[in-house]
């Protein structure tokens, strides 16, 4: 049951994307029903071709940097309605390979004609892990980035093309991708820690008329329905677009991937230790929020014209699809300008599917006389 | 892949049941994936068990009919929390099968243990097509019913329990089952179709942006957007519990099940032609709203001492978790009392997804004075 190594397939890097895959015992038909089917939506694909910053960072990226795709070969990996495919084509390339694992590649496809390019840009259905390309391509473009960048674990597939079907000197578009975590004030901690206790209410109500009307005793559920709802409520990170006066503190890198030498292993577990100064007088801190940014910069042999950043970190004008991925404290913390957080920080993929997250979170607070405040550790997850 | 006839099991009508799954090609994890796992939240559980009609009538239905159940075995298909067989337990059983597929037997076992039943009620996980139990029981309990009687298809695995398990004089509880049809009045139709416009005209707009800011003409995906969209807001059948005073005409019958020896096959094709009669004056058909009951009359041989019955109809007083499931028209049409509807019904499974379903409806409306108003058929999804 456990697949997509069907493959023969040579590198090292795709070697170790199989085996986390077939670690993480991946069956294609599961990971199509919780996964892939959502993008067989022309619905879905439509918020994606909503985003403006996500459109036009895209757009620019290929557009500003026309010599990377004039007369070239180009692969767009899950290439959905073939936007970027399309834009590759129209840029230029003498030819784009634009692989599809659901059934939308049926509308990429009659995208590609209605726009006359269909004698440039080849659809193929399928996952890229499965597929063979009768060329190595000089770019790869692709629109891989979940929340908080890693969620849906997609990049995996990037690199696994990278690596059969890229160029020694070819570029990837991205180029590079960065994660950022930064604490925050919200009041969406209250709101969730409402939520959860009249949950709880609700269940001690449903305890008594269970033993009333019924007969039975259904306390011994107390503990695993409060542990669920606790997950739910309280550990699970939040979508949110944050305001930029929601920060509190200064933003700290957690990870930079450079996208044309990174391995699933480098993103199987993040792991990083940072520090962050609260920069805000007398608040509290409520949590924090996750974002992530990706840039355009060709490959060294070939740089990109201009760079291109596509970031979804919070914004006064701009919002994103994405939005920040909002953990959580309760309770929340007071903190005060010049405090400085010691952070360390991990996510790894849930064993139970491998496209979500869990993290751990644990933090040290320092004021500036020196004293400590209590350390605290937390679990969370992105669901 | 296509599974869950792994085990050499006897008996016609699980034989039909295994082919009908083999034949829908269904993969055990997809189906985990999409189906069972909604059944190990305990909030769900208790969404259940906060069914007050639908534990009433199981409650009466095992504690009005004690002889049934003192000194006898039985099979709990699909146990969930385990309430149906803690209430066999507590009704005198010798020994309770409490089979469930998901992790939810952990909290059924703990549930079980602390109402003190652990010497009768043996909690089993696993699916029940795959298990085997060391006996034939005298009663099968299970709460199979999913919205408008057969979504789920869960009544397949308790045929298959009841081929395998059941001895020949052994009782079902639930025996018989109905499915229901009636004319309604509704502002959902209104409501839906507007949304269905408001998403059409944001469409249009994303066209327009598409093309001025990123070149690229998207009109080729506005029949296939329509199509989806369409589906998703005007075919596709809406939860709802409805008021009795929104039927405009009489009920019809599509379908009745005697659950002791209806076959898959019986279930997998449901057709029926009927007749409901308007009996509201100068309204407005809207749709069609469908729903269940479930009779408790125990077997021929050892019938009930009191038939307890389960109804999901519109009611004043109550309403269950089930709701009805409402099929909108679009337009609606001008019906007064006495016009006669003739009604052709079918509903099968989806092939995508076997326990999900589709509707074809075709009906022809006769007035009083013999004028036909002009015939229309329409489909729907039941998701």
């Amino acid at each position: 049951m456990s697949s997509s190594a069907t493959n023969g397939v040579a590198g090292d890097h795709t070697t170790t994307a199989i085996n986390a895959a077939a670690a993480a015992g991946v069956d294609k038909g599961v990971d199509f029903a919780n996964y892939f089917c959502t993008y067989a939506f022309l619905y879905h694909q439509k918020e994606m071709l909503c985003d403006r910053v996500r459109m036009d960072a895209y757009y620019n990226a290929v557009f500003q940097n026309k010599h990377h795709f004039n007369g070239k070969t180009v692969l767009d990996v899950g290439t959905g309605s073939g936007i970027l495919a399309i834009w590759a084509g129209q840029a230029g390339a003498r030819k784009v390979y634009a692989v599809e694992a659901t059934k939308m590649s049926e509308h990429a496809r009659a995208l590609v004609k209605a726009n006359n390019l269909q004698g440039v840009v080849e659809v193929i259905e399928g996952s890229i892990e499965d597929i063979t390309l009768p060329e190595k391509v000089d770019v790869i473009i692709s629109e891989w980035m979940g929340y908080f960048l890693l969620r849906e674990s997609m990049f995996d597939s990037v690199i696994c093309a990278r690596d059969r079907w890229l160029k020694p000197t070819g570029s990837m578009y991205p180029s590079h991708a960065r994660m950022w975590l930064a604490p925050i004030r919200s009041g969406l901690g209250d709101q969730k820690m409402n939520d959860y206790e009249g949950s709880m209410d609700d269940w001690f109500y449903f305890l008594d008329e269970t033993k009333t009307y019924y007969g039975v005793d259904m306390s011994a559920l107390t503990k695993p329905f409060s542990e669920e709802q606790k997950k739910y409520y309280l550990q699970t990170s939040l979508w949110n677009n944050l305001h930029p006066n929601q920060l509190i503190g200064s933003a700290a890198m957690i990870k930079e991937i450079d996208c044309s030498t990174a391995t699933v292993n480098d993103i199987l577990d993040v792991r990083a230790s940072m520090s962050s100064l609260i920069t805000t007088e007398e608040t509290r801190l409520c949590g924090f929020a996750g974002w992530f940014d990706v840039h355009f910069r060709g490959s060294k042999e070939n740089p990109a014209q201009h760079e291109i950043e596509l970031t979804t970190a919070p914004s006064e004008d701009y919002s994103t699809h994405w939005g920040q991925q909002v953990f959580l404290l309760h309770p929340s913390i007071h903190v005060s300008e010049g405090d400085n957080l010691a952070i360390n920080f991990s996510m790894t993929r849930s064993k139970e599917n491998h496209r979500l997250m869990e993290v751990e979170l644990s933090c040290e607070i320092k004021q500036p006389s020196g004293r400590l405040l209590p350390p605290f550790r937390k679990k969370f997850y992105i669901e």
